[in-house]
């Protein structure tokens, strides 16, 4: 018994991930100012660097070494055509870069993002995440039940409950570039501003956008088509500063539903659920036959 | 000739304005955490504080202690009823709070500009320019013929000239909330996504927003709409990058046009006022009528 309340408290690990996180940082913030060579991944706009993939294998060999039982999923071992599987087994979900094209360009918003999760919580909260925007040095982190923090400080979110109208919320396009998507996309952005909420943000982010919601420096993110790396971490970092996590169809949080809204709370989640239309999405966890017929690369642990 | 010579030698002015800038943001940073009274100006979404007002007036009571000659254009003077007028006079162009609305929801990108303009600059580069991100301490100014700076260090555009879809692109909807302005910027925002551009982001600051050109972290950046403080500071800032600024439609740049297209060449910047539309805007320069028939205030020097 006392074993497993020991082995339930994962604080070793989240200080783990917290100082590989930073130690790992100084790759990225060095590559920062660099020439980088680009390569397309899903779309002219999916971007990843020698940085990503480099970054990548570094927290999963750290990570393997020191918890050699745990599993990953990681965009590029993803990409590189792993599986995205959950298990019972404690799991790092990782995303070595979020913000590759911010990256490439240097536009100054690109973090490490990763959560931590065990026994299949597809739809619970994670049982910590650290999202690293490692050129604004802002370590945001949060483990269930104990709080979310920004270097060090507690984050509340803005406890916006009443007036939509006086929402400032962020989304992203991301690298989706079909004629749907992006008429969807640019029509939620139409329908949110008609409401009219006080203004839409993007910092090309996934994971720092959605710790805006967690600052309480806006009311709500939105997102469809991103992917459970860009997002398991924010959403126990929202969840832990008072905020609410859900389907952007109004159901319960599903990190592989490719769809997700973060808000202060409840209701308006729930306003923002009514205005914006989703487009198609294979889930991140429907993809298997790629690892059965055809993958590049099988699911090591 | 020589007090000509050194009259046209805007450094000291400069310096002055760094000083103040530097100094007046602490009145932002104390406020940006405190909770605020808001005030609404032309829309829903066109927030004005307290703050805003006491900035502007110390920034205009510091400079004419100083400068008891010099002219202003102030974006709460006008909103309180004063003229937009060029004149052959030294003129400040202030913009006490870019970014009101990140400013009352601590969403933190929040800037003092001050643009400085002699004989009538309405087309020509300013003579300098200073856009303070208060929040993140990153001060950005140039000066006619002598470069641009972030923090002290030389600024250069991304110089990307030939492929508009390696771009990211920066822009605002602003506090425009009819439907043919949102309709308008929604599609803008669509057709150059569908080029496809890398990428589209929005940070709630104009002047923020466009000295990401400068740093070269974004390709370009368009707005319709703003109003020339929004912009003075930060065109000069771009120019001295070696990026370009011109009007939406293509033509030269005209700080009173409420159109701006700011990127690291002409080709780009051609190409985005091929693809974006503008709304009408009335000019900034044309509200004459309220100074002489039912302003609040009057042009005061």
């Amino acid at each position: 018994h006392l074993f497993s309340i020991i082995m339930s408290d994962w604080t070793e690990c989240l200080k783990f991930g917290i100082n590989l996180t930073k130690q790992t940082s100084e790759i990225i913030l060095n590559a920062f100012k660099q020439q980088k060579q680009v390569h397309l991944k899903s779309s002219q706009a999916d971007l990843v660097t020698e940085t990503d993939l480099r970054v990548e294998t570094i927290l999963k060999s750290a990570i393997r070494d020191k918890y050699p039982v745990h599993r990953f999923i990681g965009e590029e071992s993803v990409a590189a055509g792993e599986c995205v599987e959950l298990t019972d087994s404690p799991t790092w979900i990782i995303d070595p870069i979020d913000g590759t094209a911010n990256f490439v360009h240097r536009f100054p918003f690109v973090a490490i993002s990763i959560a931590f999760t065990v026994n299949k919580q597809v739809k619970a909260p994670m049982e910590f995440g650290i999202v690293y925007s490692c050129v604004e040095d802002k370590l945001f982190y949060a483990q269930k039940g104990r709080g979310a923090f920004l270097n060090g400080e507690p984050l509340n979110a803005s406890g916006q409950e009443v007036d939509i109208s006086r929402c400032v919320v962020v989304t992203e396009i991301g690298a989706e570039r079909d004629d749907l998507a992006l008429s969807t996309m640019t029509s939620n952005i139409f329908r949110l501003l008609r409401i009219p909420v006080h203004g839409v943000r993007a910092l090309g982010t996934a994971a720092v956008d959605m710790c805006q919601v967690a600052t309480g420096g806006a009311d709500a993110y939105y997102h469809i088509g991103m992917h459970c790396w860009d997002i398991a971490a924010s959403s126990i970092i929202v969840q832990e500063a008072g905020g609410v996590v859900m389907d952007t169809d109004g159901s319960p949080f599903d990190m592989m539903s490719r769809r997700v809204i973060a808000a202060s709370s409840t209701a308006v989640a729930n306003r923002i659920s009514q205005v914006i239309q989703a487009f198609p999405c294979r889930r991140d966890d429907e993809d298997q036959c790629r690892c059965i017929c055809g993958g590049k690369g099988v699911n090591s642990v």
